[in-house]
C-alpha cells in the first residue's frame, strides 16, 4: 500500500480483498486455458457468495446504494488488488467493466424507474449490461461522429444503427446505446444515452469479434451488433436529450482510473512472474537468468515504471475525488497513455524473460498481452490523449486551437 | 528490387513469383480466419501444381537436386516476395520452414540412403518434416544443455527425451532430433542429429502448444512430444556422432536469412496496410488519418527501418554466398535481432493505425503479431545475439571471455 | 505543490522561495553567458543578504544548527523551486552541492572541533568546501577501489593520492577526502573521510576539467588534484577509521534526493520554455509550432514523465524521513536513473522544439544539457543503479549474488 | 569497404585517404582542445600540400574542374574515411562544408565569370566561402519564408536582411545569399541566390553564435550577420531570378549525403573508442567493462545501426548518381533523420561507457556530441523530414495534402 494514499478503511479492507483473491480466485487460473467461458462464469458467480460472506460486496458503491462509500482513490487500490487475477477479480466482486461504469452512471443520473428496473438487479449481480458506442464506420477518436439514430415516435424511440466492440454484449440484459437524437444541434449536443434491453425486437447480434485471435465468450467477449427499428419507451432515456457526451465524460473519468488500476495490477503480476523466473531459471551451470544485466535492466525499469504509474493514477483519483473529473482532463489523458504503454512494456519484458514458455499457455502472460494490447487504443488511442494533453497545456500558454486541426 | 542485389535470374524470376503470389495466394487470405488448417493445406497443396506449371518449383534447391541453383542472396529476395502471404507463400512453393532447413541439411550432409528415403519425398512435396531441438527443462539460449539421449543398442539408437516447440510436428513424416550421443565429450561435441520417423514406436505427442493463444494445426502448429525408448537404425544418424552442433550451425545460418526475409516481407505487408489506412480513413470532416504527424512518424520510421533491415540481410546473404556462414556469425547475430525487432515494431504501428480494427480479425495484422512475437525469442533471443555480437567484436579488441560469463 | 506532500510550513515557505527566485535570481540569467564566474559569485554572494532578510536562510539545516528543521521531503520541494535558476538558486540559499552534503555530514558526524572550525563557517556562507572521492585510475562504479592512502604518522595523517572531478575545488577552503586508512580490512571498511584544508602543503591543483566543453570556474568547476604527502591532524578524521563507506552512504541518500529535485526543477524550466515556444513560434501562415503533433507528443510525454519523477522522488524522500536512507536503497537507485534520464529527455525535446536557437546561447537549454549530461554518470551510472535495484529486488526472490558478478 | 559499393578507383583511393588521415591528421587531435582555431587552420592549410603531394587533391571535383570525376557514391566512402578526424579530414582535403556545396553549385550553375572569380580560388583552396540562408525570424522548416530582399537598382542588387547560423562566415571571402527577388511570384519562385563578397559595404558581422557552449572560430564557427544596403553587381546572381529554391534543392541533395557520411565516420570513431574502453577498463578484479551485458548491448546495437545507416546512405548516393537528386527526395529524407539520430545515439553510448572521462576533454566524444547535436536540426529537422517522407509515400496511396497542413 502506498503510505501516502492509505486510509483507515483501506487498511481494513485491502488485506481482506487480497486474501480473498489469493485464496479463492488465484487457484482458478490453473485451468484458465482449458475451461469454457460458461464454466468460468458459473464458478465466478458461485464465488460471489463468498464475497458477500466476507462482507466485501458493493465496494464500488455509494452508501445510498448499499455500498461502502469509498473514495475513488480508495476503491482504486482495491481494484489493483483484484487485478492480481484480472479475468476473475473484478468480476467476482461485481465491479467489472462495463457494468461498473453503467452502475456509476445510473446511480448518478438514472431515474427512479431506471434504477429499479436496471440498476438494482445489476447491483445484486443478477444481470449484466453493456455499453454500445463505437461504430465501425467512424473513427473512435472523434466521438461526435455517430450514425446510430434514435427517432421519437409517440412514446417510443426507434433506434437504427451499427455498433461494434460492444464489450460483454453476450449474456447482457440491456445495453446503454449512444445514439443521435438531435442531429441539427451542435456536435457535442447531438447524442443521447438510451437503455435498450437486449431482447428488444431488432437487436441483431452479428458476431463476436476476435481480439488478437480470441473471440472469447460471455462477459469476456466483444460483439458487433445491428439495431433495426428497435423500439424502446422514451423513459429509457438517461438524463436529457443531447446529454450523451456529457454523460460519457462522467462515465469515462472514473472508468479510466479503473482501467489504469487494472493495468497496474496486471503489471505487478507480470513483474512478479518475471522476478520468479529470473531468480530460478538456470541458463548455465550455476548461473541464473537474474544474474544477467539485460534481465536486470528489464526488472529495474519495470519496477520504477509501475510505481510511477501507480502514483500518477492515485494522485489523479484523489483529485477527481476533490475536484471532479472535469477538472482533471489533462491528468486523465496523461495517465491513460502512460499506464497503457507501461503495462504492455512490462508484459513484453516478462514474456521475453520466459522465452518460449512466455509465448505459450504455460503462464498468463501471452493471454494478458493479447487482451490488453487494446489498452493503447480503447477509451482514446495514445495519439488522441497525447494531443489532448498537449493542447490542454498549451491553452494556458495562449494557444487555442480546435482539437481536430 | 534492390538494384545493388539484382541479377539476371532474379529479374526473370521475381516478377513471376510476385504474380503467382498476388493472383493465386493472396485471395486466400480473405477466409484465413474461418478456414480450418486442413482446408487450408488442401488448398495450398493444390496450388503447388500451379507452382510447378509456372516453372517455379524448387527455387531453393541446388541444381543437383533438380533446383535452380540460386544464390542465397537471390533466393532471399524471392522469399520476401512469398511472404506477402506469410502463411501460404513459402508453403505453396515448398520452401517453408522447417522443411527448407531439413532439405538444405540432408542435401549437404545426408547419406545416399537418407536422401532417397527422406530428402526426395520432401523435395517433391509429398511429405513434411520437423526439427526437434528445444527442451522445456533447459534454456534455449545455451544449446549445449540437452537431456534427450540416444544410446546405441546393436544397430539401433534408442532415444529418450522431452522436446517442445517442435514446429510442424503434426502431419510430419519424420523429425530430425538433436540428442546426446557422447555425454562425456566436450560440450559442443556431445550431440548428434538423428532422423526419427514420427510413426516410430515411443514417439508420443503430448499436445500442441498454443502460441499467443493459438494452437493452430498441421504445418502451422508447435508440439510438445516425448520420446520413450524410440528405436531407429544407426543409419539414421546424419553426418557423424558428435556433429550435432556443427550441423545446427550450418542449418541456422541460412535459416536465419530465411526468417529475416519472411519478417521483411511481413513488414512490407503491414506497411502497405498502414499506408492504405492512413490514406483513406477519415477522422474528421475532410481530414484523413495520414495528415496527422503521429501517423506520419510511424510511416517514415517504418519505411527506413524496413529498408535498413533488407540491406543488412541481403548483404549478409551475399557474404554467406561468398565466404560461408561461419565467417558471418557477427552479421547473422546482428540481422537476427535487428530484423525481429523491426517487424514487431512495424506490425505494432500498423495495428495502432487501424485502431480497434487492427486488434480484430478484420486484417491479418493481429494474427501476424501473434505468430511473430516469438521472432525475438526463437533461434536465439535478442539478448543472446546482442551478447554474441558484442563479444565477437570485442575479441578483435583483445577481450576474450567465455560467452556465458 | 503536490497536495499529497504539502505541509503547513511548506505552504508558508514555498511561495516565498519562489518569489525570491523569480524576482531576484531569474533576471540574472539574461547575462549568464557573458558574465565571468567571479562576477557571478560576487552577485550571488550579495543576494544571500536578501535571502537572510527574507527570513529564508538555513532552509536545509536542522534546528540545532540554527535552521528550520524541515523534513527532507519538505526541503526537496523548496529545492525544486530554487532550480528554476539552477546555477543560482541553491547557491544563493547556501544549500548548493557539494556544500550541502558536507554540512549534513558534519552536522551529524563531525566532532565539536570540526563543527566549530569547518561546519559553522559553511553554515554562515563564509567559506566553501568540496568532496574528493573519484579517482581517474578506478571505475567510479566500484567505490571500494581507491588508491589514495592516509597513513598515520604521529598525530597526523599523511595523504597521497590522485583525485578528479572534485567539484567546486576552486575557491574551496577545505575538502573532505576519501582515503584508505585500513588497507587490510574488508573492502567496505578500508576507507575513511578526512578533512584536508585546501591550503595544506602538498595539495596540488592540476587543472579544471572541461565538462562537455566548459571548464567553468569557482563553484561551477570540477578539478583534478594530487595529494603529495599532505599532513593533517588526526582530529580531522570524521567519525572513525574505516567508516568512509558508511558515511558516504549517509551522505549520498539525501544527496541523491537533492540531485533529483534539481533535475526536476530543470525539467520544469525546460518544459516551460518548450511550451512558450510551441505556443508562439509561427511555422507557416497562421500555423504555430504547437499545432503539430510531433511537438504535442514532446509536451505530453514530458508532462507525464516530470510528474512521475516528482512523485517518485518525494515518496522516497518521505520514506527516508520515516525509515532512514538505509531502508530506501532500492527506491534511491530507482529515482536516480529515472530522473536523470527524464531531465535529459525533456531538455533534448525542448532544444529540438527551439531548433537552431536551442543549440545556441539564446536560451539556457544547451548550457543545461551540457551541465547535466553527467546526471546519468555521476553518483552511480544508470547501469550501476539498474543492476543494484534489480539485485535488491531479486534478493527477496531468493537470488543472492554478489553485485559485481 | 562495403563490397557491394566497391569500385576499382575506390580500391585504389580509399587506402591512400585512410593512410593520410591516420598518419597526418589523427595525431593533431591530441592538442585539439588546447590549440586555437588560428593555429589549427594554419596547421591544416600546411597539410594540404601533403594532400596534393599524395595525389589526392580535388577528390570531390568533376574532371572538367581538374578533379577525379568520382561518383557521389565513391566520394561518399572517401568522405567517411576523412571523418575519422571530423574537424580536420574534409578540411585538409578541401572538401569541407559549406565550401563543397558552393563548389558543386558554382561548377554546375555558375557563369564563366563567377567560376573564374569565385570558383577557381575555392578549388585551389586559396579562399573560403559560406552560405547564408537561415533567418532568426522564420522557421527553417519552411524555407519559402524569408525576409532578406534583393532589389535591383541599375546594374546592382541592393540586399537587406538578417541571417544567422551562417557557418564559416569568419574568414570567408564571399557568401552565397538566399534573398527574395520576386516577392509577388509563387512562394517557391520568389528567392534567388546571389554572391556577396564579405568585404562588401553593409555586410555587418554581429557575433559568432555559441553552439552547445562553443563559439569556435574561423571555419569552425557560425555567425549572425546583417546586410544593410549591400550592393553587388547583377552578374553575381547564380542562374536566374527565382531559381533560389531549385538551386537549393540541387545543393542539398549531395549535401545531405556529405553530412550523413561525416556522421557515419564519426559514429565509427565513437564505436572504436567505446570498444577500446570496454576491452580495457577494469571495473573489478579480473572483470572488464566489456563483460557486462549493458555495455554489450550498446556495442551490438551500435554496430548494426551504423552498418544500416551506411548501406542506406550509399544506396541513396548510388541512386542520385543514376537518377538525380530529384528522384530521391524520399530516400534523402529517410537517411537524413535516420543517420542524424544514429550518430547521436552512438556518441551518447560511447560517452556513457567512458563514464566521467567521456564528459571531459579526455576524448573527442563530448566535443563531437556538442558539435553534432545540431544534426537533428540543420538541413531539415527530424520532424520535417519524417513528415516529408510520409507524405511522399502517401501520395502514391492517393493522399495529396499540402505539406504544411
Amino acid at each position: 500500500m502506498e503510505k501516502i494514499f492509505a486510509t483507515e478503511r483501506l487498511k481494513e479492507l485491502l488485506p481482506k480483498v487480497k486474501a480473498f483473491v489469493e485464496s479463492e480466485l488465484l487457484p482458478l487460473e490453473k485451468d484458465h486455458h482449458t475451461r469454457t467461458a460458461t464454466e468460468t462464469y458459473t464458478l465466478l458467480n458461485a464465488k460471489r457468495a463468498g464475497v458477500r460472506a466476507a462482507g466485501l460486496w458493493g465496494l464500488h458503491l455509494p452508501k445510498n446504494e448499499g455500498g461502502w462509500g469509498l473514495t475513488l482513490c480508495e476503491f482504486a487500490q482495491l481494484s489493483e488488488a483484484m487485478s492480481r487475477t484480472p479475468f476473475y477479480g473484478q468480476y467476482a466482486f461485481n465491479c467489472q467493466a462495463p457494468d461498473i461504469g453503467n452502475m456509476e452512471l445510473l446511480s448518478k443520473f438514472g431515474s427512479e424507474g431506471q434504477k429499479r428496473k436496471f440498476l438494482h438487479p445489476l447491483l445484486e449481480g443478477k444481470i449484466r449490461s453493456c455499453f454500445a458506442m463505437t461504430e465501425p464506420e467512424f473513427a473512435g477518436s472523434n466521438p461526435t461522429r455517430l450514425a446510430t439514430a434514435a427517432v421519437k415516435k409517440g412514446d417510443n424511440y426507434v433506434l437504427n444503427g451499427h455498433k461494434w466492440f460492444t464489450s460483454s454484449f453476450e449474456g447482457a440484459s440491456f445495453m446503454i446505446v449512444m445514439a443521435v437524437t438531435n442531429p441539427s444541434a451542435p456536435p457535442h449536443q447531438r447524442a443521447s444515452m438510451i437503455i435498450v434491453p437486449t431482447d428488444t425486437k431488432g437487436v441483431i447480434h452479428i458476431r463476436k469479434i476476435p481480439i488478437f485471435g480470441e473471440a472469447g465468450g460471455d462477459w469476456a467477449s466483444h460483439s458487433e451488433i445491428r439495431l433495426e427499428n428497435c423500439e424502446v419507451p422514451v423513459t429509457n432515456l438517461i438524463g436529457e436529450e443531447g446529454q450523451g457526451f456529457k454523460l460519457a465524460q462522467e462515465r469515462l473519468g472514473p472508468g479510466r482510473i479503473h482501467h489504469c488500476m487494472r493495468w497496474i495490477g496486471i503489471a505487478e503480476k507480470a513483474f512478479d512472474l518475471m522476478c520468479q523466473r529470473a531468480a530460478s531459471r538456470e541458463i548455465g551451470q550455476d548461473t541464473l537468468l537474474g544474474e544477467k544485466q539485460f534481465i536486470q535492466g528489464f526488472i529495474a525499469e519495470s519496477r520504477v515504471e509501475i510505481d510511477a504509474a501507480r502514483l500518477l493514477v492515485l494522485r489523479t483519483a484523489a483529485k477527481i475525488d476533490d475536484e471532479g473529473a472535469g477538472a482533471c482532463r489533462n491528468e486523465i489523458s496523461g495517465i491513460k497513455f502512460f499506464t497503457a504503454n507501461m503495462v504492455l512494456k512490462v508484459l513484453d519484458r516478462a514474456i521475453q524473460v520466459h522465452g518460449a514458455l512466455g509465448l505459450s499457455d504455460g503462464t498468463m502472460l501471452a493471454t494478458l498481452y493479447q487482451h490488453e494490447r487494446g489498452a493503447r487504443i480503447w477509451d482514446g488511442a495514445d495519439e488522441v490523449h497525447k494531443q489532448s494533453l498537449a493542447l490542454g497545456i498549451l491553452k494556458s500558454y495562449g494557444l487555442d486551437v480546435k482539437k481536430g486541426k
